[in-house]
């Protein structure tokens, strides 16, 4: 069971970290340039312990080639089960496709869970929650400027991302349980998804694009659960000298950060 | 520029028929079971002289691992400009992710368009249209059963595959002429966005999955443009002994009933 293994694994790390794996050959100096996997396992090393998952985007290896897909694979084995992997590829299509897509994920890759595009619809996720101990974390609320061109777009004064959000609990109660929501942006966005659902949430945007902490806990974890995502500013570090310490304090600082908010609002891991 | 490219090669061809190179190894036949390449090598030169474009679904590429993505490569590579190649991928991120994810399609790949979800918005789109000579065809309304879930989500009695389509006409005003919409669907669907837009349109659920050429003739290539795509009806063709004849047998009847339809409409190609 995805949701589960995820929950656990945030309790035995005392963490909700979720570190996105989003390698850049301009920033990942130059022993890592041409070497993701050896980026990858650096970044793992210095954290593995401490997060609660990682979450690589498939866009990021895509671009390196066979070589890139080659280095994710590899990437998934050298985690080897020790903290899910969430692997960021926003895939959606219907039938026999989204079938291959849903193989490709969890079976030649080894993800433990998928982020989905929802415009499609159920027969677009359906071939994914076939997976009983795979999980998926379907797009609902993200907090970039064109957020506002579908998602927010109302009927009967309900924006498109509630209808989402409800769908997707429908479908966890009838299919799958391991399903959860991509949700951004702010307090008040965020509590309006955890007002309808107890699904999981995959927060993205805390760190190199903005976002707030304190929302994504209070408004995100608080009657369900969270996982916070950072990427750039754990896997590039502001500093100079090696990396790996600099990467594990950011990864530290981050979880502080989490477990401070989390006990001032009497909640806990 | 994609789209005049796109309709040279189907005055050139006399053909608006896109051939999608969706691979099996179950369907494949014995001698390209393990064989992609070959295999689209063989749809490819049986069919290259009477076809618009190509369409390849990525997912059954990366549901074979690195060696699935060698022969997408290699198959884009093979058809080397002769006709335009539209990688189905459906892909939809934002900011530097999306940067990568065209970098992948088109530098990499070597694609002339990708098909991309809209639920992101417009930052999710921004970076494809920043290469000038490509194009990319945005989901607008799929005939799925799926489709009804969020694509017929209604908004002052409009759906939101019509906000979709008109958002999509804006963009192609202000930012790059080179963007097209799937449109599947009934005949007053394809009408209803018709009637918002003169965007080319990219037609599947011809063939394998069901829908109405006359349809997407009437409705969606007459005051505009329309490609119209079938995959397993074309390359697992009926019948037995040698494959290639049988996929050009298929694809020249499904060209001949669409000059038929255009003919008898007073339309041309």
């Amino acid at each position: 069971m995805f949701v589960e293994k995820l929950k656990n694994s945030a309790r035995k790390n005392r963490s909700l970290v979720c570190v996105g794996l989003d390698f850049d050959p301009e920033k990942a100096g130059e022993t890592f340039r041409k070497d993701p996997l050896g980026f990858n396992r650096m970044v793992i090393d210095a954290t593995i312990d401490i997060v609660c998952c990682y979450k690589p985007n498939s866009a990021f290896y895509e671009v390196l080639g066979r070589k890139g897909i080659e280095a994710l694979e590899k990437t998934i084995e050298y985690i080897d089960g020790r903290v899910p992997v969430i692997l960021d590829a926003k895939r959606g299509d219907i039938g026999n496709t989204s079938s291959a897509y849903a193989k490709a994920a969890f079976e030649i890759l080894g993800a433990d869970a998928v982020t989905i595009a929802p415009y499609m619809g159920f027969d677009s996720v359906l071939p994914f929650l076939e997976y009983p101990d795979r999980g998926v974390f379907v797009l609902c609320l993200t907090s970039n400027p064109g957020s506002a061109d579908f998602q927010r777009f109302e009927s009967n004064g309900h924006p498109l991302f509630i209808h989402v959000a409800k769908k997707c609990n429908e479908w966890a109660q009838d299919k799958n349980p391991n399903i959860g929501l991509v949700v951004g942006a702010t307090q008040a966005d965020m509590a309006s998804v955890r007002a309808v659902t107890s699904l999981p949430f995959l927060v993205p945007g805390v760190g190199a694009q903005g976002g707030d902490l304190k929302a994504a806990i209070t408004a995100g974890y608080a009657n369900g659960f969270a996982v916070i995502n950072s990427s750039r500013n754990i896997i590039f570090p502001a500093g100079t000298g090696d990396a790996a310490p600099r990467v594990r304090a950011a990864a530290l600082s981050l979880r502080e950060e989490i477990l401070t908010i989390l006990q001032s609002g009497g909640l806990y891991l």
